[in-house]
């Protein structure tokens, strides 16, 4: 049985429920709250050094960190998984600008402003920063989906659910997303393809 | 003949000039200054609307981008790919941690301090910890380096070329590595390499 270290609450954890869900696969979830430091315990660093969810366990104890790394663990062999060399290297390009170019302007935003009571004088000064760049990767976002239905080889994968789980939740962040009308129109074919589930479900 | 646009004092290039040189590829390098915007025209937008350096043009004229995603593509059917299901996830894993948890630290306190005149306010607050993120880096990699050749199935590989390029260049950005033995002696490992050039080569 995998077991999956998550925190409910997060867009990257949820990104590795969405894709167990789809693909059928029921697991043992542990949560660990991230704002009480329960992912900084020494029991937690033994299971990922670097202290972050999701982690998972695989059945013979081996411990997978980094969510888009673990999507593309469970999705090998699988439909959701890129299927030439090329759909690789631009799967893991989305992946990649996902978690460099969008995760820490969006999600950012999102964690201060809906997780915080209280930013601190560099969250304050930084945040209009953090916005900017939020938007301007909804910006590369909205280019690349103008003539496309899903980010890379014409059909749902593991970069739509990299970019979905953060990009769903930008409004807890403050941002306004009217602007981005393809955008838009690609959440709502990633929330109508088959098995999708919400981000507080688990199975 | 593939083309790189590229900056030669980008680590993030760096890894791909490495790895091309490892392969013994050659390739037409056409050079961008990021610091005089030449990643932002529209010539370049073209190629990546992410704006950013490196990216490939391979020889049907398709763009790659992201460093980490150019990695992949070049090494799949190579030594240099790690060759089972779960050394795919590892590799994956640590080249998502240098690009979420490395880098932003290590690689941006470096530009700054490296390469900027003088620092904004905003980045004079937080240069501190950034600072203390990338020594946080450093000591996830010591840890894991205690009984480990190399980052992934003992031997090297892509998720060394992603982490060593800007753990090489740390001292521009301030740090001291006095007390990570362990990271030393894997990048000496890594120096050691066959086919191993340094940052300003190109061929």
């Amino acid at each position: 049985m995998l077991t999956l270290y998550d925190f409910m609450g997060s867009g990257n954890g949820y990104k590795v429920r969405l894709l167990l869900a789809q693909l059928g696969l029921s697991y043992t979830l542990v949560e660990r709250d991230i704002l009480k430091g329960e992912t900084r315990t020494p029991e937690f660093l033994a299971r990922n050094p670097n202290g972050r969810i999701p982690t998972l366990q695989l059945e013979d104890g081996t411990h997978l960190a980094e969510s888009d790394a673990i999507l593309w663990y469970l999705a090998e062999g699988t439909k959701f998984a890129p299927a030439t060399r090329l759909e690789r290297a631009q799967t893991l390009q989305w992946m990649f600008f996902e978690q460099y170019s969008h995760e820490p302007y969006i999600a950012v935003a999102r964690f201060w402003k809906h997780y915080l009571t209280r930013l601190s004088p560099l969250q304050e000064l930084d945040l209009p920063e953090r916005m900017a760049k939020g938007y301007a990767a909804f910006g590369v976002m909205e280019q690349h989906l103008a003539h496309r239905p899903f980010f890379v080889g014409g059909r749902y994968g593991l970069a739509d659910i990299a970019l979905y789980a953060y990009s769903h939740l930008a409004g807890e962040g403050g941002f306004n997303l009217d602007n981005f009308p393809q955008v838009n129109a690609w959440m709502a074919r990633v929330a109508a393809e088959p098995g999708h589930v919400t981000m507080d479900h688990t199975n």
